[in-house]
């Protein structure tokens, strides 16, 4: 492709360009490309359209730029997966059910040990520990086990627990600006074995979550998911 | 807070305000806030300016506007995690252990049918299929199974498997545009067990991933890992 032509290449054109050599691999994972100054004569441009085009690609990761070294092919960019903590009620009903949810259990806790690094509550502060059961048209959908710091949230005390859960409510109502999430597997105790109606000792699928409002941290929740459910995303 | 000092504000210290007031919640999730003309009033500077500012939060999703309904806050802010595709060996030298991989089988497969549509490798198209057993100081860590288009990546047929495993040569060769991820837990089958020395039946964590490289797809790859293994990702 010669992108010499009479007009001027925007700086978007020559970002296409940049990135079909990436792609097509022209230009190898880890290999330098020429220089500014090269590209612009190349493609009959001023420098800074270069430039532009080569910030861009820099921003996505695509390429490494180096004051002194130049600008490198990234060996494995990384690639941006957009996670929204889901409302789980939205979720089954993305999958054509109706969404139910009960609370089971709801008091003041102190903080169990495991979770006092993972989870600073400060001393003294109450943390409000919540059971909530959700269901998917009467099927046991996820059991959700839930600390949240009542001082980051002091309103949850009279949120509407039975009409909206709790995790529906947190997302509306407690803004948060960082995140920490684990995925694993677990076997089905007794307890989870019940709820679910499957076998003591099923796989199942656990996601744990950590959110904090700068450096308060708001809930910690525990949702244990129903055998065979799988969690997508694209990367 | 009061910014208007004499001095005109920035477009980034009216952002840190407009953050301020989301966070802290002056604006509720969901609540139209000021107009731009009302906002460069307050802060004693240009349109252009409050515009600057709105247009940034809108860009990190904080902020829906729409022409004519003016600007609310969101109510269920996306956080972007990075994900990139890790290197199994980066990621058991991380915890201090050593790597070590062992190619199990590699042998031309037909897909099997329950993977012709995530994975449509073109008809006629060879797919190679591979197991290797991954080590973290001579512990069993993962298991992969994995089929590549090798018309996608014509040169892996000579990629040095028992030097380099395919997980770390395709991040370095095959580079992709796009990827699906999916989580879940399986119990352990008998080979499974025997690899990782644990009882028929535990819980593992399954991570399986596609990567396409625009509309080819590139690999479809299947990690089963340790019992008690744990995923982590910051939001």
């Amino acid at each position: 492709m010669n992108l010499r032509v009479k007009e001027p290449n925007s700086w978007t054109q020559i970002r296409e360009e940049l990135l079909r050599r990436i792609n097509e691999r022209v230009w190898q994972p880890g290999e330098t490309i020429p220089g500014e100054a090269d590209l612009a004569e190349e493609f009959g441009c001023a420098r800074t359209t270069v430039n532009r085009a080569l910030r861009d690609l820099a921003e996505t990761g695509l390429v490494i730029r180096k004051r002194k070294a130049g600008t490198r092919v990234a060996v494995n960019p990384p690639h941006k997966a957009t996670l929204t903590i889901p409302i789980i009620r939205e979720e089954v009903e993305a999958r054509g059910a109706e969404h139910r949810h009960v609370l089971t259990l709801k008091e003041i806790r102190p903080l169990p040990p495991h979770l006092h690094a993972a989870f600073p509550v400060p001393p003294g502060a109450d943390a409000l520990y919540t059971e909530t059961l959700h269901y998917a048209d009467d099927r046991p959908f996820l059991y959700e086990e839930r600390y949240t710091n009542l001082e980051a949230v002091p309103e949850m005390s009279v949120a509407p627990m039975d009409k909206i859960s709790l995790n529906e409510w947190l997302v509306q109502n407690a803004p948060y600006t960082t995140g920490d999430m684990t995925f694993f597997a677990i076997s089905a105790d007794t307890a989870l074995a019940r709820f679910f109606e499957c076998p003591v000792g099923t796989a199942l699928y656990v996601v744990e979550r950590i959110t904090w409002n700068s450096d308060l941290p708001i809930t910690h929740v525990r949702m244990t998911y129903a055998p065979g459910y799988r969690m997508r995303t694209r990367i």
